[in-house]
């Protein structure tokens, strides 16, 4: 071959030899990772599974090390949540105002900033704000399997003003 | 025997089996607890681990369900954690303030309210506060066997004025 032939042929081999490399699936190692504040989208609490103006803001996913989930919820005065249980169970973590939270076939108690909330696996209940006042807590969510919560009835008015 | 001594024995009977059933642990069904604001007493950041002035507020406990404890960790200004890795990995969730992070071999990272770090299992990092202005992160912290942090050096004053 000539040395312009050669010279064609070695670029074509360089050529080759980059694109399988940049083919190869990146091994990158595991790393630390910011989510900047603004830039997670907030969901509407869905009217299937609440009463009233409820956002959640999620905060972290449950992962392969850790098996429970976390987001900010914020209830407008008056909303709640429908009942429900949690087949891992749930913290809540009262982070602003006031509200309510009831054990199925037990009294109302109130919450408010600071209070936290163990809900043992299958126990059925409601939380949200009071009547007057608003409600964010931080829910920790045991997940198994990707299952969360079992949804059941909605709280009406008249279970909701009980107290 | 006579009448009288019928019922004395028919009386010690009741009494035996009364207390053989107080005796029996109480079998409660799950039930619903919050702790209330005010209830649970702040921990001082050991010196062995951190520098500056560091408080924790525990929130949640690792259980069966849920494999990770949550706590406030609130930085004065210029205080931060000694080196460490987390075996489980662990969140941090911004709660107010403005501070650092750095990944070792990385440069320094700014972290501010509503910002959300992951940090993997094994990776080696620190977090604070920022040289002047204080920081509260909660963090969610895998915890296996209950081992949930493994220490190392801490964080210099060169190291932690390096950007």
């Amino acid at each position: 071959m000539t040395t312009r032939l050669w010279r064609t042929f070695a670029l074509g081999a360089v050529l080759l030899a980059s694109l399988a490399q940049a083919r190869q699936p990146a091994v990158s190692a595991p790393a630390q990772r910011i989510t900047k504040s603004g830039t997670v989208a907030a969901i509407a609490g869905p009217t299937a599974s609440f009463t009233g103006r409820v956002r959640v803001d999620p905060l972290t996913a449950a992962n392969e090390s850790i098996n429970a989930s976390t987001a900010y919820v914020t209830f407008e005065p008056g909303a709640r949540s429908a009942w429900h249980t949690h087949p891992q169970g749930q913290y809540l973590v009262v982070t602003a105002g006031a509200g309510l939270t009831q054990e199925w076939g037990k009294p109302l108690q109130q919450l408010s900033a600071g209070d936290v909330v163990w809900c043992p696996p299958g126990v059925k209940h409601w939380h949200g704000a009071a009547p007057t006042t608003a409600l964010t807590h931080i829910a920790i969510t045991g997940n198994q399997g990707g299952k969360s919560v079992q949804w059941e009835e909605k709280v009406g008015d008249e279970q909701y003003q009980s107290r």
